[in-house]
């Protein structure tokens, strides 16, 4: 029977390296990426700034790490695809709303939605998030054209109502339940999904 | 027969002020609140920052006057109203769409978008302008509240769709002709307009 790796260093590298992580999402979400800063990261993780570099290299390189998708979401994603094409409008709805209330999966979804206008690399990962969440939903589109058509309406309304409830929180968006918001805007996604759009 | 104002330090100061005033625009969107100095405001408009103060007070004053509707966009909202309610989801569609290419109007709905997340008045700001874009269309809701909710989700479509086109340009969203846009987008307005929400 194979050991258990002792604590140490590597487990200690592993928590501190989480605890920059979660302050570099919510420094970045807060302040930008321009005006944000490897020392205030380091200040709101309550590390060292050389610790920071040590582990992540640069400015950039730390964004890239604190702005990746982590895999729970790529899966929650990827089950979500299994639903029958007629229901799919609600299920995505539904998996977004979850995903923003997820301490860890909301905060890289706010990181990335508030960066993304400045940032390339970011911005391409956005792009990379919106085309890899509908890439297994067989369903979509008739043909390649059609499915990126769809996958970009769909996401303009999905990322429009994730900006007016949970970034901009503006009422009354901001506070209608989870049913409200699938019975208002289920439908609309719904008709991106499978509706004549020309 | 009145006499035209002489050229002066009057007619100086409006083209000063509203070569800050772009500059402004500019820098918010580009660095959000927190990464824009008033320096480097200053030095995109080739003025002294001095001048900067002398004209605007404050960080937050210039983020104010830089982010307020210019009234050709007021007007062309209330023009809007008067679209027959049917063709209302298309109207608004179109405006938006004028709106993000004129030089002055696109760059205040760019900063406002911009800098809402972090800065508690532009949010204000962005607030308003949601309530007050829908708030003569007397068909709009059943009561005060219906109509809130409406305006609310027909923004989080608009929005969210000049978020893809303009500000993340995500494709195929950002090249998409003004027609394939409303073909695809208006009947969706439409159903927050006049539709069944629950």
């Amino acid at each position: 029977m194979p050991k258990k790796a002792p604590p140490g260093p590597r487990d200690e590298r592993g928590v501190l390296s989480a605890r920059i992580l979660a302050a570099a999402r919510e420094q970045f979400a807060q302040h930008g990426w321009a005006g944000t800063t490897i020392r205030a990261i380091a200040r709101a993780a309550d590390v060292d700034p050389a610790l920071v570099y040590h582990y992540f290299g640069s400015k950039e390189a730390l964004l890239d790490a604190a702005t990746d998708p982590p895999p729970r979401w790529l899966e929650s994603v990827a089950a979500t695809w299994a639903t029958p094409s007629h229901e799919l409008g609600a299920a995505l709805l539904r998996l977004m709303l979850g995903a923003w209330r997820d301490d860890e999966i909301g905060a890289v979804l706010r990181a990335v939605l508030l960066t993304a206008a400045h940032d390339e690399t970011t911005r391409e990962k956005l792009r990379r998030v919106v085309e890899s969440s509908l890439m297994g939903v067989a369903q979509l589109g008739a043909d390649e054209s059609d499915r990126r058509t769809r996958s970009g309406l769909i996401s303009s309304q999905i990322m429009g109502l994730a900006m007016m409830r949970f970034v901009w929180r503006i009422e009354p968006v901001a506070s209608m339940s989870d049913d409200e918001i699938v019975a208002a805007v289920a439908p609309n996604l719904q008709r991106y999904i499978d509706g004549t759009l020309s």
